[in-house]
């Protein structure tokens, strides 16, 4: 059986086409998917337009995070059955813990990166890369949730043990940013959202935030909201010397969760406040798998419905890309 | 009752004085205290030297950390009596979680600070503010506790919960530095003392380091040390841009203890080790009661020695301080 | 200054008066307040029947909890000012980690039993005794914080880490139990209760419960209701042989939290459950200062309403004991 | 390929025999493993004794411990290579958290019961099922860290956190019991070993135990010990009315890994002391495998050599399952 897949052969977004690939049967402990949905993240640019080092293998199929049904399980397969809907991991090797790697050399596996991507009607790879689909979600919103939803709820529930009450920063409304504001609500968070578009002001009001603030001065803001208690909670999406705003608008005893690197490949800040009010900070890189399917239990339960920008088929990838570069609200599905 | 106490009236250690000030008596809830041992660090000369802002009240009494006897105590007191041995706390306000302070203005109450500090020959003070010696220590010893001892086991315990085969990197031989060291080898943990006085090897062996390494170079050390596997913990104790060193070398899912300020008043480091690696970056301010009192009671048990420099008597304030500032091998201490 | 109290000579609340005891000025660490509203728990009504061994002292004032207005504050006092509402702590060493007891003699020195209760116009007592009470409740609502607020928060956020989408099993109707299903609804879990009276079913599902069933039989319930899932968290109000219960309803690595003793002084159940499941029992016995605070806190912004059942005038306390034997919805309030 | 393994028709001992089966080649993700040597549990006795309910398939290979040595490996394995040493776990499919299974089924899918067991010459089993051996151990040795070395391990270090100067009682001298005093004196806490067998005291003191004391009495002669403070951590291994007692012993705010069921399938115990003391309970079933990668570095930094009471021939299976009915002094080992 042949399968469509997006690939480039060299590094550039200018490079993609679709092309057919044999699809191995379902052999030992493999599962044979079809892919029903594919999210996008800003990586996947990044990937496309600057490549990882040496280390992806052309032609390369980019993508990281699908949803899709199970076709034919290998005779070794137990989690899973044809006809359940499965869910990717973003680092396949990551069960539990920490992903592999040394200090010297850091974990890097994850899909559409050092391992292939999921951007393909088909795919065969092992039962222990997959986690069963939430029941109450789509294919498209599921599909949010391998990187986007558990990059949230790692550094807001695993590594925060966040309580209601908690004050809860979110900086800005990409995929990661949304996924963390609804978690926080409803766990019975304060959430203050900081942007630099203020047309996006009356969305994040309807999904519940309790504040939104302007990017610029969102220190001062924040002192002012909560009585200058600070926050116990800050997603650091930028990086660079916002790492240093962050500690500034920290509470006493608080958790700063750096995800991203939008401000460049060095963080930097005043060691004072990190030495008398003893935050936190923890470099999140995604999450386990175990974390995983708890977001996935806790979905269902929740009633948590993931924000979707827009939907795109198959063949619109370019036009997928293209909207992902201009700030959509939630997250940009390609559904197949 | 009167008692000899040092004070400055003006910032500059070249102001210090032996003065006379009336005791209080103990009434209510406060200890009568008369002071064995008090144990030097490293801030008190920052303090003496540059001042708090406008924090300071003079005549200010400089110290921060002392052994003593209660003499008397007030009709309120439940947990001393006469003829017990206690120890100071360094931020008296902070019994237990965080001390008292804000996002905006941190917590800064610690003694011979914004409270008075301990040089003087008897203290009138709330019996919160101290806990029981350890019986294995004399008072010299025990005086070392509430700041260096307590800094040291906050990090690697209380934080880091060190486990057995856990590897530790320990920057210099100052009190926190040798304190640990022992406190990770009584764990069971491989410690790597990094240093730039070669001279100081054999002292830092005896005390059962795994491993002397050069300041220099020390992150690609530490890989060849540990065949790439890097640090679960590092005390950082220099700040600056160290922190960035600390974050190539710690190991996956690792602990990064910032202490120190001597690298200056701006952390910086590269993200990426941070991203993927997933450490965790504690700041750390000395420590609570509770783990004060921990730590007492392990150092009973464990029979930890602390390192003592050298003692000088009440008289030698100026030499102490000198000798503070040559870089000893372990605490300095003044007797009276 | 006097002050009405209500005390009793010897064991049994046929002995209750009013009588009148001298209030001490506020001196040293001391406030003086004046007592605004009184929360009845069942323990009180234990205590008047049978006493607490010979640890009672007479005349002995019942209660633990408390709300009032500082009215006069101590020389040395710096957390609170005349004005501000406090409410008290259950066990006042108790500021962190755990009371103060050993292995032979566990912790007892809680209010309205070793130390003397709160059933009295005014108290003048150390700050360390007291936590500021919240700002959107009454005194009667605060009052009822300290014992039943406390225990539910600790068993469920401060040992349980409850999160959004955990399944939590409360027992009965109490205050504790009213509580829990308060704080897990605010948390985003899903909470059962049972019963042994189906007309407070209406009551409790307003409240937010999502499932409320029968005593008999729950353990079978709970497995249906949750695909034989079980509960992630149980909070074990009876103790006896329904802690063997809760070991067959416990999820795998739940959490059961045993709080109460009416099922009588002696535990068991199954070995196998324990074993196979490997769930975590936690003894609580309210909790501590900290814990106290951060409650306050969340109350304030998660806008909790403590559930009252009935508020009653200082002269009307046989009645409002009576009311509390009678099974009351919530917790039964003394003003003043 | 053919291989010899001891299987048992039918349930009983004394229907063991030694038979040959196919082994099957190394495809997929599998890995063909020559066994070097397997460790006895209590459990293989007791499995092999009354079976498991319908659960044992015949002919049934007992045993669930192992070492051996990578043959050859599927083209799919990533983690091990022919010629690398590796130790099985236990419950293959609990790589963290927790087993498979629910609240009414709780998780049983161990190796030697509901999955076959290792007594085998070579086996062929996913590489998932197993983890990389010590570097400092041979192979009898390293093939007791699955289930025994473990199980006191996850009490200890996993769930208890164990640290230097906590008190640790261990109850008795079986495998179990002797890793945790080994674990707990590499860590610097103080052990306090019970027994019924005097004779033993030696060889326990030798191990670096700090107390030897009788069975009969043991919860006074902890008080006496340890000046009334009680225990840190307990390992309870008898259950039954057992537990009781480590209720009584434990102290404030202690741990108990309720560990084995020689004593009942009903454990009992005062409500008191768990009330009032607050210790946390916790059921332990050896534990996963990212512990048990943990445990097998951690024991080549400390170079930890787990005490083997005897080591016996393949064929003579019989006679090392009666000395482990003798009450052996450490682990009872099959060398093939």
């Amino acid at each position: 059986m042949n399968s469509k897949q997006w690939t480039i052969d060299d590094i550039g977004p200018k490079n993609l086409k679709i092309s057919e690939a044999r699809v191995e049967e379902a052999r030992g402990n493999n599962l044979l998917i079809r892919t029903e949905a594919v999210s996008l993240n800003s990586r996947d640019r990044l990937v496309l337009e600057r490549g990882m080092g040496s280390l992806l293998k052309f032609p390369f199929v980019p993508g990281s995070d699908m949803a899709g049904l199970v076709e034919a399980v290998g005779e070794a397969v137990t989690r899973f059955k044809p006809g359940d809907r499965v869910i990717s991991t973003f680092a396949p090797d990551r069960i539990e813990g920490h992903g592999i790697g040394s200090a010297r050399n850091p974990p890097l596996r994850t899909r559409g990166g050092v391992y292939p991507g999921v951007l393909s009607e088909y795919v065969t790879l092992p039962e222990s890369w997959f986690v069963r689909a939430p029941a109450t979600l789509d294919a498209g919103e599921a599909s949010t949730l391998p990187a986007s939803g558990l990059t949230a709820c790692f550094a807001l529930v695993e590594n925060g043990k966040l309580k209601a009450g908690d004050i809860v920063v979110v900086q800005g409304t990409g995929g990661v940013a949304l996924f963390a504001l609804q978690i926080a609500k409803a766990h019975g968070a304060t959430v203050i959202v900081t942007s630099g578009s203020p047309e996006k002001s009356e969305r994040v009001m309807r999904l519940g935030a309790d504040h939104f603030i302007d990017r610029e001065g969102w220190v001062e803001s924040v002192y002012q909201l909560t009585g200058d208690y600070g926050a116990d909670h800050i997603l650091e999406l930028t990086g660079g010397a916002n790492v240093g705003e962050a500690l500034r608008a920290v509470a006493v005893g608080g958790h700063i969760s750096v995800i991203g690197m939008f401000g460049g490949e060095t963080i930097s800040g005043p060691i004072l406040p990190l030495l008398l009010k003893t935050p936190v900070i923890y470099g999140v890189s995604v999450g386990h798998r175990r974390a995983l399917e708890d977001l996935v239990k806790a979905v269902d339960r929740m009633k948590l419905k993931p924000v979707i920008d827009s939907r795109y088929r198959f063949e619109a990838l370019p036009d997928a890309l293209e909207r992902l570069g201009q700030g959509p609200f939630g997250k940009v599905v390609i559904e197949i």
